[in-house]
């Protein structure tokens, strides 16, 4: 179905043969491919959504090797452009992806994953790429407490400022938390968890995390809330974690730690809980086995995998915890993606100056795909609450949690 | 450890020696091996919590064989006594057993069950064995609704009969239900929760089971609650399921489904639920994945099996499910049996008249030992809700599950 609006310009018989080929391949899907010199060719007889305009050969060939990765690096430099909206975009890629065989099953993962496993040094480095680009860049459009992981909208109406704050708020109230409790926290980001707990339910929080900026960050607010003798920020690995918590708490870490590593932080979580605590784990998840898709890993996330549930049994199978509330956030992450999409194009300029251009459209991929992950069921986000097998002090239902806040 | 409180009688030399092996296979524990002629061996240099009083040389040589099948049986015959406390008997006994080693690991015990599968024949054949046993017997210990499986005492101080119907409740919650919704209930018992669901929320329920008492019983119930017209019960297996649906729910069935049909059962639901549908199983369930002991096999549940939740992920995951809330309710079904033992307790001399002394020794032993398997943690009670995976309109909080009922 080639249709050309256009001069031919410069592209040759293989260019338009390979980009007929990729039309092809997204066959059924409202999206069209364009090449640079206009050539149209449509993946369906319906009205496309999106168009996919490819601006040189390299990004073409590209595409056809390595779609994912060509895709992401193309899009940055602006070799690849879309047009329509790209949530939509994403949205039809994702669909179409899941109906595709899945060539990459579990087992294989593994066995890749083992050729370059998530040691401490590997940890931290992967910690740095993504954490520690700066701050600044962060502080543009994240809320004031830079939680960067799935908000709470409680009530629909909420700012994601205040969202935040009630993620963290939920969390205290499914950690049962007491004025007193000792908390570990292991991957803090830039700390808005540790702090609020302590400021608003009186405990006090050891909270790990490897990348140097968040930590230094974490340090100050501490600091200036005069919070720093109840919450002590440590630079270091989770493998390292070995006080005595009333409570274990972790957000948006798993998706760092490696598949590897899953029975060991069951370990680490075994011996540092009381046998009457409570354990949180807030992770993305996925409804079955899937590795991350390459750009994502290689560009944004090294290291990264986002876990099935039945992946994450490994963490607690073993030692025979007890699963107590699983509750799937996904929907939440997709409307806490859109408020940090939105603040960060209310910012693109700054962060165009403060890095480039590419940077920017690097972002913009990013939030954009995120979106269409959560939205399309790509993605899921699992809260998981967790005891000891023996623990019979666990609460006996879950009304507290939900006691005085409003019916949404 | 031996002592003899009493004459020598009868025992041989090599009863001694086998009931000191049982003795010593029990070291440390707080529990003594006594003979029919007196002969007492302590496990432990502990005060004993419970004596095992062996009857006969054909009990002990059981019990050294085929251990778990042989207590039962001979403790059902009245062969084998247990004094002090029955519950606390099978809490130590439960703690012990779960340091041994596995020897059965998860292949093994999938490979074994494809020997005797649970098809539609067997699935009848077991289901009439524990359930079609006489509704007059479980008239005399259950609720007035007739619900047989874990309540949910919403409020400590409540009486089981409004316990179960919280349960019904919680379910109603969970699911969403509204007027005129269309549910699916596979595996129905004797019909409560379907005819609540129709009663308080207005909806048209399809209920299935293969039980034949069960069915006869819970029509009846149909017709006197002038529901009929509303609530239809279908003597059939879960696999016939082909109705459209606006909710699947299944309440302690999965437990004889089979784990070599648990795809088939998400195939199911899949073929039956509505796009925007939500579907709830409830079901006993385990932290690791293990083997039902095998008196509760032989003679109690045959073709049972509790799963892990990694076990259930094979309901969900090839199609791709999305885990929207899991919630344990262990400590509820301790106290559930607690409830049905103590009903049980007082109607025994009737149990006994129904049937004869060995079947009140043997429904004994299996209260008692599930109240132990709650306590302990050995069992779990799992409530896991789920829609498909491009479910947009699921809901957004569980604040509505809680909206209007007391803080347990």
């Amino acid at each position: 179905m080639r249709r050309t609006d256009g001069s031919r310009g410069d592209s040759l018989f293989l260019d338009r043969w390979f980009a007929k080929l990729l039309s092809s391949l997204a066959r059924g899907l409202p999206v069209e491919v364009a090449l640079w010199d206009g050539t149209v060719y449509a993946a369906s007889s319906e009205p496309a959504a999106s168009r996919v305009s490819i601006q040189s050969r390299q990004a073409l060939l590209g595409l056809l090797v390595d779609p994912s990765l060509a895709f992401g690096d193309a899009f940055a430099r602006g070799q690849v452009t879309v047009s329509g909206d790209l949530v939509r975009f994403f949205e039809i890629m994702e669909s179409a992806g899941r109906q595709a065989p899945r060539w990459f099953d579990n087992r294989a993962w593994r066995w890749l994953r083992r050729l370059s496993p998530n040691t401490r040094a590997a940890s931290r480095r992967n910690a740095r790429h993504h954490y520690d680009i700066g701050n600044e860049f962060y502080r543009l459009w994240l809320d004031e407490d830079m939680a960067y992981t799935c908000a709470y909208f409680a009530d629909p109406g909420m700012t994601l400022a205040a969202a935040q704050r009630a993620k963290f708020e939920h969390i205290a109230r499914k950690l049962r938390l007491k004025p007193g409790d000792r908390v570990v926290e292991a991957g803090c980001g830039w700390g808005g968890l540790a702090l609020h707990l302590a400021r608003e339910h009186g405990v006090t929080v050891r909270a790990y995390n490897v990348a140097h900026e968040q930590v230094a960050h974490a340090c100050d607010c501490a600091r200036s809330a005069g919070l720093a003798g109840r919450v002590e920020f440590v630079e270091d690995d989770w493998r390292s974690i070995a006080d005595e918590c009333d409570a274990f708490v972790s957000v948006g870490m798993l998706e760092h730690v490696g598949l590897e590593n899953y029975r060991q932080l069951g370990e680490v979580i075994h011996r540092s809980l009381k046998p009457g605590g409570l354990a949180l784990l807030h992770t993305i998840g996925r409804n079955a086995a899937r590795p991350l898709d390459r750009w994502t890993e290689r560009r944004i996330f090294p290291g990264g995998h986002v876990p099935s549930l039945r992946q994450m049994m490994d963490i607690f199978e073993p030692r025979e915890f007890s699963i107590l509330d699983v509750e799937n956030l996904r929907l939440h992450y997709a409307r806490t993606l859109e408020c940090w999409r939105g603040n960060f194009e209310s910012r693109a300029a700054e962060v165009e100056r403060m890095f480039d251009a590419d940077f920017v459209r690097m972002w913009r991929l990013y939030l954009n795909a995120s979106i269409a992950a959560f939205r399309t069921g790509a993605m899921q986000l699992f809260q998981v609450v967790f005891a000891h097998g023996g623990n019979n002090a666990v609460p006996r239902t879950r009304a507290d949690v939900y006691a005085g806040r409003p019916r949404a």
